[in-house]
């Protein structure tokens, strides 16, 4: 393999292609990064074992293809290595099949490779209807419910986000069983019937695999999920078991419906926070009154704070209810209305948050109770 | 104690005082920042064991003195709070001289404080003659030195930055005894010598501290000194011990001078570092060769890397010496010419950096043996 390559075109490619090398990944070949030049382009590969990242450079981005073939070179300070070059063309070149030259005008690396035969082999399927999505949709699909999912290994399967599709309708759900975000996208089109897991930490990686506003293919599998972005293939296997059937767990007629400005409500609640920040549970209060709802937390040592917040109220009746700060900061940022909805029934029953013109993003938190 | 002052006013002084309190501190009275309100205006206080800082708000800067009196506030979450509460006007007040209430239109803080009675009876000291200089030549000198005092508590003194004064000239020196750092500059007026160490963690919270280019008075005592800074006085402990006699260190005569882009040479060893970053002594190596200089550095299980670099020599001999690309990037940071002279004897003697234009800064690293 011999190829002159821009460093720029090299270096972003790299960059995203290598998001599917983990850090805690066991199995040495792993820690490798495929790059197989052809006469069309070259080829880059990443995977630990349950991600695949591929991308294609295509000769017309490439200075010089002097030599097809295929490497394996070691991930650790690759991506540094290329970083550190100076802009401008970066020769590339095998020897004795196991070792890489990366080299420029006035610097040389020489590098130690992995044996090719030991790389897994890795093939993408196809299938004929996959679901268009414009990225920025995708992400803020991400954005809206990952925060959700639980970091418990003992729950694997909710350590991922449920995609199901049902109707044409997509739903995207994440839980810890303390708090649940769902979200809905409308399909233009009619696709079969899907319900599966994606781990949250390769979502996370989409997520940053995804930084201009193109459009992604998504292909649902048994096992595994392909996302075909610009040039890169991204595929990554599934959480295996039954989802909870969440749809049933949202209430839908509430004894009170609370609407106020969603700014104010971050900050009562973000300055609340701050006395429980410490506290495994970061609890604070909510009491209706009249027109108005009282925020309060409490911390022996330190002190309390009280914080009032207007709101219009379906009913003349008052409720108080308790819930953790920080769960009630992270659903109050996937939304970006001026007024908000929060709807509840008693102190023991979930708290629903939604926006007022928008039906289909769905925030639950289940209160604490205090007594 | 009662009074109403704008939020920003506040936050900044706060901020700034709050350098002296230690997340180590074992002392309970000195986790709290004294509030000290008299008809002047508002003088803020923290400490720790070794450092103090005072600010003092005049009464200009209040919106409201309504009662004068003194109260000593927890600072865990203070900052905070005052940071998120929103911009306009804070009314602070006290009751039953152990609680402070914080509040805003919507927002009520409740907090307990500490007594009064505990907190150290603190004074500031004056010398007649102190030492002006911009803070923008302070912060510079702090940077260009501090890196290289030691981290290791077995040697207290080396933790410390050494100031001396002698014959009008000020030498800040910093060292590990690895490696030197000496910055010298010349003052207009006759001072009084002294030769005293500043604790280096005390002289980076001086840095934060001085924010834009005014005047600071240094005024050096037998075991503290105190820099004053707009409205802020900052008293530091001193480290007591004889420090080295650095300044014969540094050789005169030089059997290589050697001349290089800085801009180019820092690119080379930070390229060169990358293979060595995981490892204790992050050697690289340099050689001579005619006109050129060449850096390399190997790690057995990656690879090897080697740098070109042109240089003029003043002699046709060469070297080849190892050091610490760590230290290296250090000290060359240092500086910001485009030239640098490597000042060099044999293999085993240090290495000396300085520019060819100023002669007040010197960097000194020791060369690492290799076999």
């Amino acid at each position: 393999m011999k190829l002159i390559i821009e460093k720029i075109i090299l270096l972003e490619k790299l960059t995203n292609v290598m998001r599917a090398i983990s850090s805690r990944n066991l199995i040495p070949i792993l820690n490798g990064v495929k790059f197989e030049l052809k006469k069309e382009g070259l080829y880059l590969t990443a995977s630990d074992s349950d991600l695949i990242i591929q991308t294609f450079i295509d000769k017309k981005e490439i200075k010089n293809i002097k030599e097809t073939g295929v490497i394996i070179i070691q991930s650790k300070y690759l991506l540094d290595i290329i970083k550190k070059l100076p802009n401008g063309d970066i020769n590339i070149e095998v020897i004795d099949g196991l070792k890489i030259i990366i080299s420029t005008e006035n610097t040389v690396f020489n590098l130690n490779c992995l044996s090719t035969e030991d790389y897994p082999q890795l093939e993408f399927d196809e299938i004929k209807n996959p679901i268009n999505l414009e990225s920025n949709i995708l992400k803020e699909v991400i954005h809206q419910t990952i925060f959700a999912i639980s970091n418990q290994e003992s729950r694997p399967l909710l350590t991922g986000v449920n995609l199901k599709l049902v109707d044409n309708k997509l739903y995207c759900i994440a839980t810890d069983s303390y708090r649940l975000a769902k979200k809905t996208i409308e399909l233009d089109k009619t696709y079969e019937n899907f319900d599966i897991v994606i781990p949250g930490k390769n979502l996370n990686e989409l997520d940053k695999l995804l930084s201009e506003n193109n459009n992604v293919e998504i292909q649902p599998f048994i096992n595994k999920i392909i996302f075909k972005y610009e040039d890169y293939i991204f595929q990554s296997n599934l959480l295996s078991g039954v989802y909870p059937d969440t749809l049933n767990f949202i209430p839908k007629d509430f004894n009170f419906i609370l609407t106020t400005s969603l700014f104010s409500f971050i900050n009562a609640i973000d300055r609340a926070a701050l006395l429980t920040q410490n506290k495994d549970k970061n609890i604070v209060k909510m009491e209706t009154k009249t027109n108005e709802v009282l925020i309060s937390s409490f911390a022996s040592e330190i002190g309390k704070v009280e914080e009032k917040l207007l709101v219009d109220k379906n009913t003349t009746e008052n409720i108080a209810i308790s819930f953790s700060s920080k769960y009630m900061l992270e659903a109050l940022k996937t939304f970006e209305e001026e007024d908000l909805l929060i709807l509840l029934n008693t102190d023991s029953q979930p708290i629903i948050l939604k926006s007022i013109k928008d039906e289909t993003l769905i925030q639950l938190i289940l209160p604490i109770k205090t007594y």
